[in-house]
């Protein structure tokens, strides 16, 4: 059984150096191509996936898109869930990081960015920004809708996802898809591999280098593959 | 409560003017075109799905997705079923249907294209045109899987999608969006608005035109409106 993670492409915060988190930001013409050369990745290793899950945000449902339509398993089910959103970097999505950074102090920032239990500056209850305004999260319990998270509480919510939907299919011997984002994948990966609080500040995941993992029966980690070679069309 | 059907844009084989059935063809790009026009129509008119539903071919799940990227509903969590696939042409699958007029006579093509209880010739299990021989089918019970459907046959196989999944969102207050395909969908209006077995004969669902039903409490239609105004981009 493999599991196989992917972090979408480029998107237009991205390329403006703005916070996004739980924003809804679409892929820009670059992050379309990672996300396709994932799926050509993919195409090539002939993985028959499952199942895949996604986030509730356009960024990854996209990416994913891309990779079945080039794997030609576009009829894959799918499931999008809230828990592979990104982390939510509450009161600051939106803003540019190089000038937050000029305006609160770079090592302010970076901490916010980078360690493992910092919390952002929380949104508001009345900040439309809030996703407890989102017709998209009417079905969550509000009170599990984040203000903004660290990246330990990212993963406290992300590991219900992982217990309950992903693991069972693996050890039921299934294939499974996961794209979702740079924080969320790295709290899974922390996860999955271990990784001390101190060692996953220096742990990333690139875009559109599909990551395939395989698990013995007891979900212990049998191999780890990073598909970053050049595929041509 | 609304239920929106559409029916997929135009594809490969509706250009090459082949039976397409259960085969996995993709769209032209006159078929994507009238996808998102389809979306424009559907996002004018502002209404907030819940759910949406659509077959496990291509030409139907692409519809689907540039309507919900329209939309801006992306997020919009999606079931992919092979009781939405459209009606299985058996072992006229990838012919030329002016090709086989001339060579079966045309009385004979006809009934077996418009009438309610013919079935086409049917695939032999060895054909690999058969669905049992296609990985997406390995969840469903051999013996549901169709060598050959009639509009009948195939409203029996989509009544229990209707009846266990969709009714149930519609009776809870839910607005529901099933993308899918000529015959299924005829098969489906015939139902919903009660037709009989000679008059769906001459009933047709035109493609990139949603049809909106609104619903009382006994599902009972208040109203169906079909959306052709124009809508520019």
């Amino acid at each position: 059984m493999k599991l196989v993670v992917v972090r979408h492409g480029e998107s237009a915060y991205n390329k403006s150096n703005l916070f996004s988190g739980w924003e809804d930001v679409a892929l820009t013409t670059n992050g379309i191509e990672e996300a396709k050369q994932a799926g050509r990745r993919l195409g090539k290793k002939q993985i028959e996936f499952d199942y895949a899950f996604t986030s509730v945000l356009k960024r990854s449902i996209k990416s994913l898109q891309y990779i079945l339509d080039e794997m030609h398993q576009e009829w894959l089910p799918v499931k999008k869930t809230w828990r592979l959103n990104e982390r939510s970097y509450g009161a600051l999505q939106r803003l540019n990081k190089a000038e937050t950074a000029n305006k609160e102090g770079k090592a302010l920032v970076n901490r916010w960015r980078k360690s493992y239990d910092a919390l952002p500056p929380l949104l508001n209850l009345a900040d439309p920004r809030h996703p407890i305004h989102d017709r998209r999260y009417s079905n969550v319990d509000p009170k599990l809708l984040p203000s903004g998270e660290s990246l330990k509480t990212t993963l406290d919510r992300v590991l219900p996802c992982w217990a309950d939907e992903i693991a069972p299919l693996l050890l039921g011997g299934k294939n499974v898809l996961v794209v979702s984002h740079r924080n969320t994948l790295r709290a899974l990966v922390k996860y999955l591999e271990n990784i001390s609080d101190e060692d996953i500040v220096n742990v990333d995941v690139p875009t559109g280098a599909p990551v395939v993992y395989e698990f013995d029966k007891s979900l212990n980690i049998l191999s780890k593959e990073e598909l970053i070679d050049e595929v041509k069309m």
